[in-house]
């Protein structure tokens, strides 16, 4: 069966995966993007996101190329799709990532707020799911075939599927930064209790990326 | 001014400093061992606690031997000294190390309960403060000199130094595993707020190792 994987999630020493405060200047949240900072020198993140060209390679591009290795969906929580709150006012915000976004699946969207389904270019189509975080993963998986299905933020939408056992693997990149407060990612899951060990660790100069993996049931 | 120190103190990736249901046979709680695997096997635990020969060199080690460079004094909660709860029955119990301790100082352990002051080979002298931790620092500060004073565990004991400010430079060591449940590290403190910042870090194939260290004020 597919799996639904969490993949590149930054989280801090104390473990937060976003700084307090977020708004439209500052997504995610104040101090947060030193979260991000093993991440966007690489290969795979300035192929997505740069000029296309150079980046670096080594074990935090590995990392980040894995996220996008047999993906065949992905689920993502609305405000990683934007910062709008509330009903949508109008149709006019499509994403964060102009015309092309580097997703080039279904994009399933979990929102309380109904809206039509978004056809980008380069075979991303954004849904809108409103009824629950099972029914996402359902469209997901029939949308992913064989492949796997990769689980976005933020944190509060990795909660929901943790809480529920429904993530096969996740993996983190503990950032050397201390937030102090902001979207903790463990507070109140006994990840243990869930099922999850850590399976796999290797440091870069970045970060200490950990894979953790849940065991399934019989 | 002397500087109150955390040294080589190990959280696991969720951020717990020692495991569920500690009792005697598990001391650091359920699980909670796996968090001192990389300091186990190091030259300077070898040489306090094993043979006195071997171990290995290393990042971890050079950690390890950190946390005994330019130490004047301890500060140590109870559980660190003892597993007994409540009142001493009697004055049998003098530690977990035996005759002689590896501290070779004045140590200062926090406890509600009064006991005369216990000197021990090698230079080791355990005093039971039982008014409090402003007042074991007075006197860990008293005792050290111009030496820096290290402030052992358990978790409880960081937590109370770390809320007051009070806390100079904590060496974390975050372990790839997960404990799910246990002494909770970071919960509740806001670390930022507090006044620190990770000024240091580096990691080993066992751990990963920050420095978090506070501004001093004015």
């Amino acid at each position: 069966m597919s799996k639904l994987r969490v993949q590149a999630f930054s989280v801090s020493i104390d473990g937060y995966a976003a700084g307090p405060g977020q708004d439209l200047p500052n997504p995610m949240g104040v101090g947060g993007m030193a979260l991000h900072q093993w991440v966007l020198s690489t290969k795979t993140f300035q192929a997505l996101h740069g000029d296309g060209a150079g980046g670096e390679g080594g074990v935090d591009d590995q990392f980040a190329a894995r996220g996008f290795q047999n993906i065949g969906a992905w689920i993502m929580g609305r405000n990683m799709f934007g910062p709008i709150r509330g009903p949508w006012p109008d149709l006019e915000w499509q994403g964060w990532w102009g015309p092309n976004p580097p997703y080039h699946t279904q994009v399933f969207v979990l929102t309380h707020h109904p809206r039509p389904s978004l056809t980008m270019e380069g075979g991303t189509t954004f849904h809108f799911v409103t009824d629950g975080i099972h029914a996402a993963l359902d469209r997901a998986r029939e949308a992913a075939g064989d492949r796997d299905i990769r689980l976005g933020g933020g944190a509060a939408t990795v909660r929901q599927y943790l809480r529920e056992g429904l993530i096969d693997e996740l993996h983190l990149a503990i950032a050397p930064v201390l937030l102090g407060a902001g979207e903790p990612l463990f507070a109140g899951l006994d990840l243990v209790k869930l099922g999850y060990t850590c399976t796999e660790h290797v440091a870069s100069p970045k970060a200490l990326h950990v894979v953790l993996a849940r065991r399934r049931a019989g």
